[in-house]
């Protein structure tokens, strides 16, 4: 019965990388870089709307403080106080996509795009630094410390892959920065409550360094991000329905 | 205390459509319409990847077959037996994406495209018509179908909405066709025992309007489909390593 239903399965030839090219009229040697402006306007409304969101009853000030003041707090510091945070007001702006073999897997088909962002993304926080020794609270340091993201720039490779473990078929997303992404960060800090000290040279160092193991550690080759996506496949429970002008919004 | 806490977010002037075209460098009437090549071969990739993993241990077979003698199989028809399938050779071509505020709501952004796909998609099946009127099984007539689908083309709108009910700011995608879309299928039928009728016009209809009103009923204006996408935020637990060459695999 089984050999006999594998005929109802038309066989057609293996589809290799050249043949998804050719079909797709791709040549990676002298295909010209694409533009992606419609895709940055599609973000820069995502980003928008996700900072109004933001503002709305202080909803990003609450998961910050949350989030500074949990488990992860070493005992050193005392309760961190956000004094500033600005989400910023630019966009990031992609370009230059082209497609190429993936270095790794030369089977595999890649693409890869500059990303460029100057924007001022600031966290403002102030805290204590509590010193336990020789004794528990031997002395209490104040710091204010405040972290702007100034410009990132570099370059993003994207691919969807298989997912290993599933037949069902669930395409991931992966992506991954190059390893010469550019970073610039502007700290500005205040430590100690008589002789304070201003903007101290190895706190802006080990912020920088702390920021780029953070990034080097998740999605920087040889690390990168798989993230399954959804299907697409058109079904009942995903349809939605337009209002017609005059109508409200559906309740489906 | 929230007073003061409010004035810890910078409060930028609210990004108008207007801001998000200027920062964005997109003038909607005078932009160039934008090639997608590169998106074709990423997406031809993976489907070429689903074609083979649909033939690995004849999966889509036995999917189809579960799906075909669901409980959504009416009682007139016997068990349903799959004939043939063909999940194509070929890969949607995508094109001339370009922005336009949307016709419903002028403030949104949406995305278009052209989509063309010319190949032959063929699901093929063998039945048998049980005829209970006036009695039970009074007749019983052998039917067999093949529909392919030769060609679809039309204009996609794909945006980004944030989701109504979800203040943590998950991201959807919604996408539709435009209402003039095309889709060209072939119908083979075979009907009766002794005197076989071949190609009955009234079937192919029958399947055409059918296929339409599926594809219109879930992602053709004024419906539309809206997934819910995942957080693209680099985490651990979505991290993933690239072997370096000469070792295998990752058990992460």
């Amino acid at each position: 019965l089984r050999k006999k239903r594998s005929s109802v399965l038309r066989n057609p030839p293996p589809q290799t990388t050249a043949t998804i090219l050719s079909k797709t009229y791709y040549n990676v040697h002298s295909h010209q870089p694409e533009s992606l402006d419609w895709f940055n306007v599609l973000i820069a409304q995502t980003l928008a709307q996700f900072r109004e969101d933001a503002r709305t009853d202080d909803a990003i000030l609450k998961s910050l403080d949350k989030l500074l003041n949990g488990p992860q707090k070493p005992d050193f510091l005392d309760s961190i106080r956000v004094t500033e945070v600005s989400l910023g007001e630019d966009f990031p702006i992609f370009s230059n996509c082209r497609i190429s073999p993936s270095e790794d897997e030369p089977g595999k088909l890649q693409a890869r795009m500059d990303v460029d962002l100057s924007d001022l993304i600031t966290l403002g926080v102030e805290t204590k630094l509590l010193l336990n020794w020789p004794k528990p609270l031997v002395a209490v340091l104040p710091v204010a410390l405040a972290v702007s993201i100034v410009r990132f720039s570099g370059t993003l490779s994207i691919s969807f892959i298989p997912s290993p473990e599933n037949s069902a078929g669930s395409t991931t997303l992966a992506f991954s920065f190059l390893d010469d992404y550019r970073l610039e960060i502007a700290v500005r800090s205040l430590v100690g409550s008589r002789s304070r000290l201003q903007d101290v040279p190895k706190i802006a160092q080990l912020v920088e360094s702390r920021l780029h193991s953070w990034i080097d550690e998740r999605c920087v080759e040889p690390k990168f991000q798989q993230i399954v996506l959804p299907s697409l496949w058109p079904r009942k429970r995903t349809t939605r329905e337009q209002p017609r002008p005059g109508e409200g919004g559906t309740d489906d």
